[in-house]
């Protein structure tokens, strides 16, 4: 097939325009490009699903937007400068011409605010759901990786941003919950637009990397997440969780329903970034996040206690238990 | 979910085994490694999706291979060395952890054979079929990618191996045709098992790299990715059909049917290597795959009529059109 809707057809008109240098105009079967010297490669990898990791009738724009945006939020958390993504598209019959142009051009656009170009793909036909895999390539200076397994004794816990608007975002974007009428338009725009367009915080990645012992996005969940670094890095923590950064929309939304800062806490799609650092650090660290722009939170501290994992304690200082620490999109 | 087939789960106890040293052990988000000095990256990436590249009830290990081997023979086919691969694997529901767990032995076993070891992965549920996309990596000294739009005036062109094996071997694999009753148990088996397991070139990646001045892998039926290669180096071709190399097998089954042999040259499934050798190098090409244990058959020459493309000729000298040239998974 070479006509219109061909692979080939898709490749040279919509995909070649938004390819960047090392794709070779996207007409061999690779990318091929000089990496950084005195740099170790990153690369991770991130499918979204439709009915899984979005709603079948977002629109091209957030999908193209969100598919991206999770693999360079992988990237930035672990200090790595982003140097281009690989693509598969698996496309159902009933995909037309035009949606696939507005997810190539917002693609294209997303790519250059990422500074994360396309360098390749494959396109394909399902008879599944649109699933979008992409594997992105990052940089750092050897031996420079922020690592998960990073948190060390009497480190500071951070946390960027605001955490819980994207599980609260899906809720109003589902329309399945009573809370949501009683919001006003600013938080309900706000809350929704979080869930569709993460932001990943690529413009802290060096700061994380000259600053932090530790590192990970959080995507699956704040509690499971954090659980999960102070696990893999063989440490305990206590988080106090009226520390944990929250939006005005989702103090808004707590104040018609206290049930939502557990489901803000332990709901996925934050992509901020959780990070371990030594105190001797943590005003600079600080100050390198202020100065990018990004607000850090200081949520809690790394201890001994390896065998309590991370303790969460509430305003009173008592312990919390979740039931369900994180959002599994599996 | 952690307990038994969560994402956790599975990586931890299935695919961390089989994973290479920069995957950092799977208990990371992002795999990272020091690329190898002097060298360029190579990046490619290929999907097969149940119903559509390979047939539902293929077994694990055919998928895992084949998943892997048509991006390992597009490194091979440009002079590339693996460095390794990562993975998104969609699972339906019905999965089972049997399925996933041969699935996971098979492909460990085979990125150990063809030197791509597992560096990362994503894992996740869908509605939809089973699909595999895998990203390759591989590495080439700077500037030494054998790129697709190489031919120029006067080289020759060669493929390795026989073609048309895989493009037969899938309507043994569907018991489709009235020949393959009267072929013998020999050549039913050898077709089948050429489109089940590909066998991709990488005995010959170097040899191709120190020859060949443009190459690509054989994927989507030989007749139209020459086609492309041709277009796409601005030259002309002449191709002499009755130079292709067929194996026993396919001769056996073109007696039988001899409309065969327009299925097996424009059938996919080859993964064979097409390149094209300047003159002054074509013995010393032959010499050295054939030291390698790849055997490679001239089957034309590049020619200054850019505007006729690769032209196609019979034994008898006249020239054959193809309603069909390439076989397109898309």
């Amino acid at each position: 097939m070479t006509g219109p809707m061909s692979e080939d057809d898709l490749i040279a008109t919509l995909f070649a325009p938004i390819a960047g240098p090392g794709a070779l105009g996207l007409k061999d079967d690779v990318a091929c490009f000089t990496p950084p010297e005195g740099c170790d490669l990153v690369v991770t990898t991130d499918a979204v699903v439709a009915g899984v990791h979005f709603l079948p009738d977002d629109g091209p724009e957030a999908i193209a937007r969100k598919a991206l945006r999770v693999n360079v939020s992988d990237l930035a958390a672990k200090g790595a400068d982003p140097l281009g993504f690989v693509m598969t598209l698996a496309l159902p019959a009933d995909v037309t011409r035009e949606w696939i142009e507005t997810f190539a051009v917002t693609l294209g656009d997303d790519a250059a605010r990422w500074r994360c170009p396309l360098l390749g793909g494959d396109t394909v036909h399902t008879p599944g759901p649109l699933s979008i895999s992409i594997t992105a390539l990052g940089a750092v200076p050897t031996g420079q990786l922020v690592p998960r397994t990073g948190a060390r004794l009497g480190d500071l816990l951070y946390v960027s941003g605001f955490i819980g608007d994207a599980a609260l975002g899906l809720y109003v974007r589902q329309r399945q919950a009573p809370w949501i009428e009683r919001l006003s338009d600013a938080s309900h725009d706000y809350l929704l637009g979080r869930f569709m367009f993460p932001q990943p915080r690529l413009a802290i990645n060096h700061v994380v990397r000259d600053h932090a012992s530790g590192a990970m996005d959080v995507s699956d969940g704040l509690v499971g997440d954090l659980s999960k670094m102070i696990r893999a890095s063989g440490v305990g923590a206590r988080v106090e969780l009226s520390r944990v950064p929250l939006s005005d929309a989702v103090r808004a939304a707590m104040r018609l329903d206290a049930s939502l800062f557990d489901v803000g806490i332990t709901g996925g799609d934050d992509y901020e970034i959780l990070c371990s650092v030594p105190p001797l650090n943590a005003a600079a660290f600080e100050a390198a996040a202020r100065a990018a722009g990004v607000a850090v939170a200081r949520i809690g501290q790394v201890n001994e206690h390896a065998q309590l994992g991370a303790v969460f304690l509430d305003a009173n200082g008592a312990q919390r238990k979740f039931a369900r620490g994180s959002y599994s999109h599996f």
